[in-house]
């Protein structure tokens, strides 16, 4: 560890550097209150710090890259956001400045790299942005004397909004200070709070280190000790083969070696999306690199030195896993990033947490430089830098554990990054402080971003499932996927279990090899028939239903968004473990897209057929059922639910099988399917009705009464 | 009394002329089974005597008038009716001959007489439909055979559909002599059965008879003895004022005063409707007259014969009604045809009724003649012909007593007709039998169609309703009027009730001199809140529904039909007595088309302003909810209701109240209420949900929780 530290250094009027996020669940309330009171103050002094680099007007109001604000609105939009949060739990009633809280309150980060911000915003002065940072800390000072305040801390207290006010600040205090490295040198001007390592020589040379396998469990409880974003919380339990890592971080000389093999000129080491954006964005080296007169020197937050060689690179996650494809091609060995779970194999080795440790074992926290610093300078083990120096890259796109649910006043914390296309970083910067400097800190950006942030590399077999996993928001699908595995409501039972109860009852004395869910939609029926059935095929005409139902067979899960209230929803998981159905053998079941009245011939022989809802969906339903039969053994059962809604939306008015007037006479749906059904079938038993609920917003609700019939095709 | 009668002559092999319809609730079982085949078979024979009046294959093949069909249609008709309706109510399930069933269903009857049938029919042979009437009459024999049977015969009873194809096989044999009447005298030949009175002479001078008023009580009872069709039953209760009635029905000769003054020359005698089909019809004379070498012979159903003046005229309603405007002008009184009431006044006059007489007290049932007689040959008291001779057009359009309902087996017998524009004919007149022969009977046809009818005229000041009084098939109206007065489901109690109580609990301590119920729709709870404020105004954007609130105003009820499946529904009433609404003053609501965004000045000063399911229908719901205040007085209150639910078509996104996320942070609709009530109002209560439930087919319905918020205007 390095002797002379900046913890060390004291800087009259500035804001103790080293800072911890609070313990929720221990300590008395009054003294907590303090603490907490002491973190608020300590978080925006310390923010406010970081800008007091910018050097003129310029840096403040020109923004360092086009896909984001300038400072001015990050100064404001921390202040802003425990307002607009307070406000929105309805704390406090009263705004402090309307327009300023509505200005700076959405930032325009982390779209894709070719969009293009075009809004124009009249910024706030700098002074008016201050007073306004003064009412707020006044403000929140006076909430946080004032609230209610138990122990321990939940998601439920008053104290939380004020936690989660003090932890994005803390985000944007590490964000900002990117935006500001990205900044024109002129624009900033170097500050004694912020001094960076002067500590530089030859890299070491990197080795691969042998890490034992091991069973992980990651996710955090809703009772952990310390504040969390929604996305921490929940369980996921995964076998983590034996796998090496390399003992540092890639350092600016080994990245080197990369770029001198041509690194950006090879299309074959990058992956398709890595390499469109390198093209698109002409690089050629990395992003704090400047090359002048032929040689690269080294930009940090407020300086440009003389290459540090041996300390890490800062890379996106495109560069990073070009690297690994470079160095599994010159190795012949499977190089690539770690996974989530692999790095938290390394992270065992240290046995601390940010609020519990005297001294980070890393450089992290503020605890040392304003920068990076050597890959070598700080060791756990075998390992440097398992935490600390630059963040790491993983092979990981953020998902919510079992269990995850949003928080009510941040709902979109993480939702809209579950989408394939958000990959992990992991164990913090030197600028990560508060929640981003604790062991389960889970963030991620799109693979194109920069941060403080560089990688580890392993050689492993693990595969990630990268595709996508984002919530299902086509409308239909995910309302048939609450109607299917959601809610229920008005005390009515689940529907589509009712209906393959219905099935079970019917077919108690059959055999039951084979059983066909027609008009499946999102699966549910299908799901339940596979406890009795040894066969179930699943087959909707629509390839969005059908889609839906096999990712959940698939996946063990599905994700979806339900409105509540005009453009407001939940966000809902359908998990089949959750829903009993984690003793089912799903392979028992075959979801394909098909058409109910031109069925392929390889659908046949059933012991069951079950129609759910379909037969007045249908085009030609007479045509479906004057064939049904063929496709169900001799002794075989038909079951069909429907609420007879003919509409002509679906059904031309000549083939509705009921609900008309026949040479004057009323034909109802029931006589109809007598008359259509009656010659290769009889039926079972009394049609009974069977209700659903299908949600449509918090307060509207479809509520229906299917009429169920039985048949028996005759033998 | 004639002495010579047709019911003294014996055809050997002919069926009794005389039948009488069945006493439904007394007599053994047994004995009545018998009754009921002796009935139909009756009935079957002599419907099938009447088509040997026919001379030619081209008499049963050609149209009579060109908007009914062919002869060869009634013949198989009547038979087919009886195998569709015991389909219909599941009492057979083979057909007879499907093909000759769908062919012989539907009678194109009684259209406007402007209309052109053009379809192309494929009609069976006469030996073949002889051959389906025999299959027909042995089926049905052996159904009265061998179906259950219990006294009293009801609605629900098997009988019941057997009576009503007896009755309505009838009325086509009246209907059919009509047809034959209208034929070319080539088509036809005389015959035995059908024997005409021979009897003609002069005119007996006519006069007006001075009749008491009385309180009449129309309608008769779900229990009565005999056989009705569903307009017969339920209640009608009216004074009817003293008025005179002519002795005489009119006869030829009297008629002719008419024609020779000019009748058909005459506009202004005549309706515009009667007027426009004068001209179009180029009608000169009555329709059974025959203009040959200047004068005017008379068609009875089989022959021409000399002008029989003493005889009552032919004629249809438009050419009484015009008769009866020119008497009023050369007489000076007010001249005009009976109402239903008022004929039932002369009616009280005979005591008796078809099952009962020994011999009937009019040339009808058949028991005398096949034609019409002298206008004197029948009285009763100071009037000839209170029964029987030919039908009495009168002012009334039929319409459904209170408590009036379909027969599930025959849903649309009346229904299309209580329409305004189909008047009633009572009496009756030679060939009525069965049904069509008794004081309760009630056939109503369009005013411009011909049957065995005349008139008697009365002077009276008495006006009849004749506006139109259709069932509401807007469906959308309908749909409403239903969720306003309809039935209740899934136990949700009736939401504008439910509101209206809401309404009245939170006004308990204040004035209730004057309410608004904005957006009332079709108007239940402007009926509600008339229970206790003085004066309630009713306003909605849309005037189908304000029209339909209007008219439950004035008349105390409206009808309307909700469908339950596909095309089908069900005919509702909604009737402000049986809701209770009876006691309350009508004339306290004012219901009125107007703009909640935009309400006339004179809507003002009001203790209570409910606006139901509303605010999520504005198109700009803050302009609404900015002005409110000024609508009420201080201290006054506004209730709102609303599901919140939030549509594009209806409210631009940028105008919603919430359901939205603003600056990022989510905004829901009950914040969004405070906010722009705050300034005007306070909350009285905290929120509460109210369900509701919409039917939208006997399956189907939205269900639905509003969140109502009350709020008093601050003094």
């Amino acid at each position: 560890m390095p002797e002379n530290t900046a913890k060390d250094v004291n800087y009259s009027d500035s804001p103790d550097r080293v800072t911890r996020t609070l313990v929720l669940n221990s300590g008395n309330p009054e003294s907590k209150r303090q603490e907490l009171l002491d973190y608020f103050q300590q978080t925006f002094d310390q923010y406010e710090t970081l800008f007091e680099t910018l050097a003129c007007e310029e840096a403040w109001y020109e923004k360092a890259i086009p896909l984001r604000h300038p400072l001015i609105f990050y100064f404001g939009h921390t202040a802003a956001f425990f307002i607009n949060k307070l406000v929105t739990a309805k704390l406090i009633v009263e705004r402090v400045d309307p327009d300023i809280e509505a200005i700076v309150a959405i930032g325009v980060d982390e779209m894709s790299w070719d969009d293009l911000d075009d809004s124009h915003y009249q910024w706030p002065s700098v002074d008016a942005m201050k007073d306004y940072r003064r009412k707020v800390r006044a403000l929140v000072s006076d909430f946080i004397e004032t609230m209610p305040l138990d122990i321990p801390i939940t998601w439920e207290s008053q104290a939380w909004i004020i936690m989660m006010g003090i932890e994005h600040e803390r985000i944007h205090l590490e964000t900002s200070s990117v935006l500001i490295r990205q900044l024109p040198l002129s624009y900033v001007k170097v500050h004694p709070y912020w001094e960076p390592c002067r500590e530089t020589g030859d890299a070491p040379e990197n080795r691969l280190v042998a890490i034992p396998g091991r069973h992980m469990r990651l996710g955090k409880a809703y009772d952990d000790a310390l504040y969390g974003w929604d996305n921490e919380y929940g369980c996921y339990e995964v076998e983590v083969p034996a796998f090496s890592a390399s003992e540092y971080l890639v350092s600016n000389a080994e990245y080197k070696q990369f770029m001198d093999a041509g690194g950006y000129d090879n299309e074959r080491w990058w992956t398709d999306e890595g390499w469109a954006w390198a093209t698109f964005s002409e690089t050629r080296h990395p992003e704090f690199w400047v090359l002048e007169g032929g040689s690269y020197r080294y930009r940090t937050m407020l300086e440009e030195i003389a290459m540090p060689w041996n300390w890490p690179v800062d890379v996106n996650c495109h560069e990073a896993q070009a690297f690994c494809q470079w160095k599994s091609e010159v190795t012949g060995r499977q190089i690539q990033l770690p996974s989530e779970a692999e790095w938290y194999c390394l992270r065992e080795a240290i046995d601390t947490d940010q609020p519990r440790w005297d001294k980070a074992p890393g450089n992290i926290n503020l605890e040392y430089w304003a920068s990076a610093c050597p890959v070598d300078e700080f060791r756990t083990g075998e390992l440097c830098d398992v935490i600390g120096n630059v963040w790491q890259w993983t092979t990981t796109p953020i998902d919510g554990f079992d269990g995850f649910r949003v928080h009510p006043c941040y709902d979109d914390f993480s939702t809209p990054t579950f989408d394939g296309r958000h990959n992990l970083i992991k164990g913090g910067c030197w600028i990560s402080t508060g929640n981003y400097a604790i062991r389960d800190s889970r963030y991620a950006f799109r693979r194109h971003f920069f941060q403080h942030a560089g990688f580890r590399y392993v050689e492993s077999t693990a595969v990630e499932n990268t595709s996508a996993n984002p919530y299902e928001t086509d409308a239909l699908v995910a309302q048939y996927l609450a109607f299917h595995y959601g809610e229920t409501f008005f005390d009515v039972p689940n529907y589509p279990v009712a209906c393959a109860q219905i099935c079970r009852d019917v077919s108690q004395e059959s055999p039951r090899t084979r059983a066909l869910d027609l008009g499946c939609s999102v699966g549910r029926t299908s799901f339940e028939l596979a406890r009795w059935f040894q066969h179930v095929d699943g087959i909707d005409f629509s390839a969005r239903f059908i889609s839906a139902a096999a990712e959940l067979q698939q996946r063990g899960k599905i994700r979806y968004f339900v409105p509540t209230e005009g453009e407001l929803g939940d966000y809902c998981v359908a998990d089949l473990a959750e829903l009993g159905l984690d003793d089912i053998d799903v392979n028992r079941i075959r979801f394909t897209q098909g058409d109910a009245c031109n069925l392929k011939p390889i659908y046949d022989n059933y012991d069951l057929v079950f129609a759910g809802n379909l037969i007045d969906r249908l085009n030609h339903p007479a045509q479906f059922l004057g064939m049904i039969h063929e496709r169900i053994r001799p002794g075989g059962l038909l079951v069909l639910t429907s609420p007879y809604t003919w509409l002509e939306d679906y059904t031309p008015r000549d083939k509705w099988l009921g609900g008309i007037r026949e040479n004057g006479e009323v034909l109802d749906t029931y006589t109809g399917l007598h008359r259509l059904l009656g010659t290769h079938f009889e039926e079972v038993q009394p049609p009974a009705d069977v209700p659903f609920v299908i949600r449509e917003t918090a307060r509207k609700f479809q509520h229906t009464l299917a009429q169920c019939t039985v048949w028996r095709r005759k033998v």
